[in-house]
């Protein structure tokens, strides 16, 4: 089972991180990072560096591709070859997934046209542009492609797509190791939740650094 | 706001990123990720590399130090020179905290005698061996030392020590930011929770991976 994780500069660690975490555990999973060249990648999350040790021209095919988000704005459109790339490893793969943003990547690389899916809640009617029909969940399962909410929705995503990819009680024994019991110790993590100038500063930020 | 989260080879990814993800985005927070030496760490994580631009011979302070765990029974017994190094920090932090058996490792460096502290669930009593007071609870303060559970707990932690480190509204801005209302897919994130094959067999393999 070839799980692919994307990397790029300036995507946001966690998305990535929380999925990989769970997913390379999986009986019988190869993990390849990649990215447009392999080497140093600087994420968005006070510039830590993480190593991708494929570069696209690597990689041609995937059972499982995860695209994570960036809070800085970016949607690839400047980075047509990455965006391609995305294209064709999606017509080879069983499950195509993102986390965040990660979904307006998916987006920009022409996948999700007709399809249901969600991104980082502020920023989730962008979702439009590309054609897909933003949805309101934490996790969307739309044919073959599954879309998480914001950064830490990815979590939960990795759990799901490994009882999918498995049997249920794989992804128990995963959650179970990594101790997956939150108990946050506020109750402020989605929009309906939050205090409202919280939400609404929030919004205004992202919204903006998704401008065109 | 000096933070300064410890990096080793074989540590676990999400140990370090999920609280990183968080702790970075404070008002005033100076991150130093640091290692024996400066470069490249390899994770247990499918061998996945992470780069630390800081030697231990750089540090000599903090305000919050963060040591994460590992999987493979690692308390870092064979590298006194970091244990060392660990206890000579704590004198100089606000808050001394950690992820995972990360507790354990706080615990080989001689700093949690006497003190309540947590750990991942199945290797909690080893931390007697180190003095300290196993305690179940996803995240334990005793003095300025903050132990969490397992891997994912930092998480939790990390909310919780950064409206300790500033208000608490900017970490429910936090939490807001990374979206975290979480929704496991599955109810089996505690030893209480899961079933009890899938606890038993987990704890045998920890406990056997932790013996000395």
């Amino acid at each position: 089972m070839k799980i692919v994780f994307l990397f790029y500069h300036h995507m946001t660690a966690l998305d990535l991180i929380g999925p990989h975490e769970i997913l390379f555990r999986l009986p019988g999973a190869e993990v390849y990072r990649v990215a447009k060249n392999a080497g140093p990648i600087e994420t968005e999350s006070d510039h830590l560096q993480m190593i991708a040790e494929y570069s696209l021209s690597d990689i041609s095919q995937a059972d499982v591709l995860l695209v994570p988000g960036a809070g800085n704005g970016t949607t690839l459109k400047n980075e047509p070859e990455i965006l391609n790339w995305i294209n064709a490893i999606h017509q080879t793969t069983l499950w195509t997934t993102s986390v965040c943003t990660g979904s307006l990547i998916l987006g920009a690389s022409g996948i999700l046209s007709g399809l249901k899916a969600t991104s980082h809640w502020a920023v989730l009617d962008r979702l439009s542009k590309y054609g897909a029909k933003p949805t309101t969940q934490r996790i969307v399962e739309d044919g073959k492609v599954i879309t998480a909410a914001g950064v830490s929705a990815g979590i939960d995503m990795a759990l799901y797509l490994a009882a999918r990819l498995t049997e249920r009680q794989i992804a128990e024994g995963l959650q179970l190791g990594i101790e997956y019991d939150p108990e946050p110790p506020f109750n402020s993590g989605s929009p309906h939740k939050a205090a409202p100038q919280l939400v609404a500063s929030l919004r205004k930020r992202l919204q903006e650094k998704f401008e065109e």
